[in-house]
C-alpha cells in the first residue's frame, strides 16, 4: 500500500456538466475496488472559465455540435440514463448551495443529493436552474422544504461555494470532471483509465 | 462488414500537438486490426482557433500546468520518446507544406516525413518552425534539400494547406487528434478506446 490510510480521492465536478455526470456513475465504485472514498466536490466551473479564459462550450462554433453529439454517445456507450436537456448549460448556483447545506446539516444526505441532481438534470432532463425545483428533487430524500429554500439564499452558504470553488481553482481545477489522486490531477470522464490505473499502480 | 470496401479513417492533427503525436503512435497499428488504411492530415490548428474562439493552452493559466504535467505522463504511460520542446507550440507550417508537398510529388514519403517531424518534435524537443529544421529532418528519407525549401515556399503548396485546413474546419474539426471514422467525429488521444469500439462494433 503507498497509504497507511488511504487518503480520499477528490472528485470536482460541476452540476451543468454532462461529463461530470459520467464520472459520477462509476467514480465510487472504481475507489471502492482499491478502498479509497470519494469527497464530492461540486463547484461553479464558470469562475474557473473566467481564469482560464475558456468559454463555455455551447457557445463554441464546432465545438457544440461535437460536444451534443459526443454526450449523446458517451451516454449510450455508458448504458446511462440521458435526456437532452432544453437549457444548456443550466445555473447549477442552487443545486451547489443546496449539496453543502446538506452536508453541513445531513451529511451522510450530500451524496445521495448530488446524484438525484445529476440524475435529474441529465438523466431526465429537468432544469434545475431555480431553488424550486431543487427542492422537488431533494423533498424525496426528507430534506425539508423550507429550510432548503432559506439554505439557498443564506450568505454563509453563498460564501461557502464560492470558498470551495476558490480552493479547486488555487489548486488548480479548471475543468469538469477533475480528479485528484494523492496530489496527482486528471481532468475528463475520458481519463477514468488513467485514475484507475494510477490507484492501481501508485503511479508511472 | 459494415462496408463492402472499407473507408479509410481520417486522422487530422497538428503538428504542434503532442495528443496528436501520441495519436500518430497508436492509430495505424489501431486502423490495421480492422483492416483500414488511414489518411494523414496535419492542418493549421490556429485556424480552427479563430473559428471556435479557442486559445492555445499555453497561453492559458492553470490549463497550461496541467497541459506540461499531462503530455509528460502521457508520454510515460505509452513508454513513447518525449523531450519537451523548448518552444511550445513551435511554427508548424512549413512541416505541414513539406508533408502536403511530399504527398503530391512522392507520396510513399509522405506519412514517414509526418512521423519523422513528430520524432524530431515531440520525441527529441527539436524545434521544427523553419525551413532548414524540416529540410534535416526529411533528409534522411531522401527528400531533396532545395526542392523542398522551393515548395514551402510555393503559392500553389501554401493554397494546399489553407485548402486542407479550411475543408477540416467545415468537416467539423477543432482540437488535435481529430479521427473521423465512416462520419463519425472522435477527438482526442484519449478517445482512441472509443474508436476501437467504434470500429470493432460499426457503431453503438
Amino acid at each position: 500500500m503507498r497509504n497507511a490510510v488511504a487518503t480520499p480521492i477528490d472528485f470536482y465536478f460541476e452540476f451543468a456538466s454532462p461529463y461530470g455526470y459520467f464520472a459520477s456513475l462509476r467514480i465510487e465504485a472504481l475507489a471502492g475496488r482499491f478502498g479509497r472514498v470519494v469527497t464530492w466536490r461540486p463547484i461553479m466551473l464558470g469562475a474557473a472559465f473566467k481564469r482560464t479564459g475558456m468559454q463555455p462550450t455551447m457557445s463554441q462554433p464546432l465545438r457544440c455540435d461535437y460536444f451534443l453529439r459526443d454526450i449523446e454517445r458517451f451516454a449510450r456507450l455508458l448504458e446511462a440514463p440521458f435526456r437532452r436537456p432544453a437549457q444548456i448549460p443550466m445555473n447549477s448556483l442552487a443545486a451547489s448551495r443546496a449539496y453543502y447545506w446538506t452536508l453541513q446539516e445531513e451529511a451522510r444526505l450530500a451524496v445521495p443529493l448530488a446524484k438525484a441532481v445529476f440524475q435529474a438534470h441529465w438523466g431526465e432532463g429537468r432544469n434545475l436552474s431555480t431553488p424550486e425545483e431543487v427542492i422537488k428533487v431533494a423533498a424525496p430524500l426528507g430534506l425539508p422544504a423550507d429550510a432548503l429554500f432559506a439554505a439557498v439564499q443564506d450568505p454563509a452558504v453563498k460564501q461557502r461555494l464560492r470558498d470551495e470553488t476558490e480552493a479547486a481553482i488555487e489548486r488548480g481545477v479548471f475543468g469538469s470532471p477533475f480528479i485528484v489522486v494523492d496530489g496527482e490531477p486528471f481532468w475528463g470522464a475520458d481519463r477514468l483509465d488513467q485514475v484507475e490505473r494510477w490507484l492501481e499502480t501508485g503511479g508511472w
